[in-house]
């Protein structure tokens, strides 16, 4: 990969208050408890206010504000910026691509834009994408991972929609996360060595699907939000080892020089079983979900967020994704510069 | 741009049999010879059975179908393929990507898959992400842009919904095209010299907007499809000059050295407008939208593929796109090997 690609600043955005597992079954209705064992996430942000059910931020709002901080952080001017990745798996519409409409809030012209389509696993797609647009005319861009759930998100307490989109209210969230990359060495950041993105499992039915309705599909709808969460619970631990030692291949790295983890941000028990299977014990782990919900894309964005706080220079660290939809594996190793 | 890109192949898919204005007047009872001068478009082939309401093909299905092509034109086995990328504004489903689902149809395992949400300038954003990928593991790869508008198209001729979305049944039409990329250079391929892709117009209100609708919009859903045809004609042909100024000058080429033109494939007056604005007197237009219908994303591959029956070696080329969303313009330069 060349030139070099430097993480040299993120910034994050959730909406509104933070909604706890109490607050959401006083809401509703359902039981807090069993629940909660089987989500494992103890609160997240929701971009609808859940008792007036107004929408309160759109994917735009929120790709924008994390871009800002970003931004800030790094003292750059709208100017400075040559481009703009996004991964999401639920922009604002079908057209135009939500992250045309971030950088025109952001008031940055004339620049390359691009937004990649999928699960959890386009916050990686995207960053690799945007490691290979680092050349002589873009020097530095944002790279903007964002999932709003609220489109889908059915409220009204006297139909039994909540009942079907229960996972979805319980196991969701919404937020946006986004980082400056820049091909020039700049201390204190994170270097991008090598991104992982792999299709894998031939012929496997897809552990997730979220669908989309056109105007033509008002009268019938098909079922919104399908998940197959045994297939997810047995096959996501053995992809995240696949991509584990697929990418420190890549990369020329020896397991054992790895001091960080950000592992594949998924619900429930699913993360145990991912640690158990991975048979790390010496690294140190950094997570999120539990207090940001499964904000789908802006995932790996939240939790380099948190890396950037701690990695030392040449201190190495892993992040992996892994997308149950049609079964995605990615992965990226980083270095503290 | 490195290593070099070559086209090596293309290939293309339409649903089922032509559909002309008579036949579309006949089925819905609308005005034929005003519609006909208004969009320029003699027909298009769709993916739904306009008497039955039954959809016929799915993206997948016409996306998996034009890479087939390809594939065999280039004599290629699935295992020879590296990578899928898919430009589209209308997949199957918002997750998984329909990129993987092209992959699994056509037997492609552990490659890397990427899908850009986009209008028509997807096409050519799909080819330059496509171009960035080739290196030392992705020699051989697949680019695809496809298209199908029948989710939003509403057939009931009972409603007034056909009013609504006469501009999609008269104006658009469903489809993909596709390409074999390679590093290698292969004689009769095409080289693929420079990409631009930019965002432009800041602060400009969108041309296009096509939304979607999830569970929660079921009740109350938005207008689905919104077009300023006025501001459409008027900076289409500017934004075209544009593309082709600034493609050219990071190039390095004159536009007198350029040999064929293939022009944004809109519908209606546009392309003239676009054809004086550009001044372009002794190139050759290769255009396919009169027969095709506006297939989005799979217009420029469509035009790709009769480039390649008539581009000779040092021939030169231009493709520009301009998708009037959020007005992106996009081309690029090739050159006959």
């Amino acid at each position: 990969m060349s030139p070099d690609a430097h993480i040299v600043s993120t910034g994050t955005a959730l909406p509104g208050e933070p909604v706890d597992n109490e607050a959401i079954a006083r809401r509703f209705g359902t039981d807090v408890a069993s629940a909660e064992a089987f989500i494992g996430t103890r609160q997240r942000h929701f971009a609808v206010d859940l008792n007036t059910g107004q929408v309160t931020h759109t994917l735009t709002d929120l790709g924008a504000q994390a871009c800002a901080q970003a931004m800030a952080r790094a003292d750059l001017e709208p100017r400075d910026v040559d481009f703009l990745v996004l991964g999401t798996s639920s922009p604002d519409a079908l057209v135009p691509a939500t992250v045309n409409l971030i950088a025109d809030r952001l008031g940055i012209d004339q620049v390359s834009t691009y937004q990649l389509q999928s699960g959890c696993a386009g916050a990686l797609q995207a960053l690799d994408l945007a490691c290979r647009l680092l050349d002589e005319e873009h020097l530095i861009g944002l790279v903007v991972g964002a999932d709003v759930c609220v489109k889908h998100l059915v409220l009204d307490r006297n139909t039994n929609s909540v009942g079907r989109t229960g996972h979805v209210l319980f196991g969701d969230g919404d937020g946006a996360g986004a980082a400056v990359l820049a091909s020039e060495l700049v201390p204190g950041s994170i270097a991008v060595r090598r991104v992982l993105n792999r299709f894998s499992e031939l012929s496997r039915t897809p552990g997730q699907v979220v669908r989309w309705f056109g105007a033509a599909d008002l009268a019938r709808p098909e079922q919104p939000v399908e998940q197959d969460h045994k297939a997810i619970a047995q096959r996501v631990p053995l992809l995240a080892r696949q991509a584990m030692r697929e990418v420190l291949g890549m990369t020329g790295w020896y397991q054992a020089s790895v001091s960080y983890l950000l592992p594949p941000q998924l619900p429930g028990r699913v993360p145990q079983h991912v640690a158990n299977e991975l048979g790390l014990a010496d690294v140190t782990e950094i997570s999120c979900v539990a207090d940001v919900g499964n904000a789908g894309n802006a995932l790996p964005f939240f939790q380099l967020d948190l890396l950037r706080d701690r990695i030392l220079a040449e201190e190495r660290a892993v992040a992996i994704a892994i997308e149950p939809s049609k079964w995605i594996k990615a992965a990226v190793t980083l270095e503290g510069m």
